[in-house]
């Protein structure tokens, strides 16, 4: 939490209304730290933004194949989805093709974030199901893992095979060990890394066409899966969506609650990780977009570029009353 | 923005995973600085924390007695209000007196926060109208003003007589010139001030029932209505309304949008006012219910209190995953 420096400002007419503050960093496939923007030791639980690597042992346990899982399900498993019809239909079918129903979920029922679903239970008087929860593409993967090694049916726990799979694979692909871990909102463990643990992840995940491995093999399946569904791993108007579909699946770019965000940047082999230290998402997304920005790989004139990095902020009659501003500097070399 | 200090911790296991910095400053009845955390003079919007300034004219005008209108007129022109039953129900009749309607309002409208009232306009399929919008109470004070005034219907216009009015009260208790102004979410200007100033406009009125002059009764007058109506001020589950209530009437206190909160002591003719830099609700809740525990007028040990100050974080399986705590040193003379 030490030294962060400004990623996000909030302007209101001629006055900066509110500041957002963070760590940044960009490791490249050698793990070295590319650039760093705050404190890249800075100590942090990367929530959501790791479920490819949560999703890593669902492919190299031979689970994935086993069950002849296709790309859309791999995308779904790195996901924090809307909640909408096109993710909901494809849970319910995974967990019917496992035999499993809502029941077997550990991740708890949420409101979908799409207007339309969330319309659709409000008018029916039904409440929420766990397969509405935007981590249960994430818990299909961990319920089709346990299932494939003849586990039990608590796969949250700590001691579970499926977290132990998964603790493995983070501390793997992090290069570190983690020196401790928290219970995330859908009830999983979430292990903590420095955030230049976790860009050195993201640039292993980017630079994972270069090698032959089973792990790197199954590791581009992954960001092929999450590139190709843009809308599977979120959602329509949700910035990972968006920005993944501005850059043509040249990049997989995922979100973490609390204000993390990473990217993965196949063609210069770099990993990106990021966390607004107060955890608010519009920094965040404005910080992520600054930062593919610079590394030339995001058009800064795209439409999904500027809703995140330079949106216009109207009030309730539509009257344009400020803007929210990523912060100069956050551009490589800069 | 310079220096802010800590002022609410996010916990997660025993991981401090984000942090809201801000300023704070207690003034006394002289308009004096009795204590202050981070930079006192950090120019803001108050945003919706100034509604009882706001409301001022409409009492020194004498609109408020020409019109006969209640304490519970006047705690919903200091509101920013759930769009409640209880509040919309008020607000329509207000306008109806007017000889007004929805249309004439300039606020926007905005989905209700109260969720009895959003579900049922979700089931109707309806959309919300502007006397949804949390501000409906300020701009039916507006508009009263405006008609006792003579006035344009444009009554959120810089140049009308209705905000020459309100710039008027603000200047005259922060006691310095505002240096300019933003446009509100409700469409209303918003003044900027240091949070200083705001602060110590908080403390002439926690002093006005020292004095006899009109502005200070039309003071006393907004400050009982809404310790009398705390429901009216907010609404069921919010700060405000849980904080006041929790106070038993001594003391007022009123948020605004990105990271403001305020409060009036009269009983120590104390005003308070801090900002977080970030905008973060959840930090200003917690913040504010410290400093009001330290000047001893609020319970640490009171359900409301413990909301804010240290509530248990709880995930979609309602599991005990952190915590918020305000940040230690937020007490008077701490």
């Amino acid at each position: 939490m030490t030294n962060p420096v400004p990623m996000a400002e909030i302007w209101r007419a001629d006055l900066l209304e509110s500041l957002h503050l963070g760590h940044a960093v960009i490791c490249d496939d050698s793990g070295q730290i590319v650039q760093a923007w705050g404190d890249p030791q800075a100590l942090i639980y990367p929530r959501s933004s790791c479920k490819m690597i949560q999703a890593l042992p669902l492919v190299t346990s031979g689970a994935a194949a086993a069950y002849g899982l296709s790309s859309e399900q791999l995308a779904l498993a790195c996901a924090s989805h809307n909640g909408a019809a096109i993710h909901t239909t494809r849970v319910r079918a995974w967990l019917e093709d496992l035999g499993l129903g809502d029941d077997n979920f550990r991740c708890g029922p949420q409101m979908p974030d799409d207007r339309e679903a969330r319309y659709a239970l409000i008018r029916a008087d039904q409440q929420p199901c766990q397969y509405h929860n935007n981590c249960s593409g994430k818990h299909c993967g961990f319920l089709t893992l346990s299932q494939h090694l003849g586990a039990g049916p608590e796969y949250v726990e700590i001691d579970h095979p499926v977290q132990r799979a998964v603790r493995e694979a983070f501390e793997e692909v992090t290069d570190a060990t983690s020196p401790g871990y928290g219970i995330d909102g859908c009830s999983a463990p979430n292990f903590q890394t420095t955030l230049a643990g976790l860009a050195r992840a993201m640039a292993w995940f980017a630079s994972s066409h270069d090698r032959n491995d089973s792990h790197s093999r199954a590791a581009q399946q992954l960001v092929a899966a999450m590139t190709a569904h843009p809308d599977l791993v979120a959602g329509e108007g949700r910035a990972c969506t968006e920005l993944m579909r501005a850059m043509e699946g040249r990049v997989a770019v995922k979100t973490g609650a609390e204000g993390v965000f990473v990217a993965i940047v196949p063609e210069k082999k770099l990993g990106v990780a990021l966390k607004i230290t107060d955890g608010a998402s519009r920094a965040s997304e404005a910080a992520i977009a600054a930062l593919l920005v610079g590394l030339g790989v995001l058009d800064p004139g795209h439409p999904a570029t500027i809703k995140r990095m330079a949106p216009v902020l109207r009030n309730r009659r539509q009257i344009e009353v400020g803007q929210i501003r990523a912060a100069k500097g956050l551009q490589r070399g800069s």
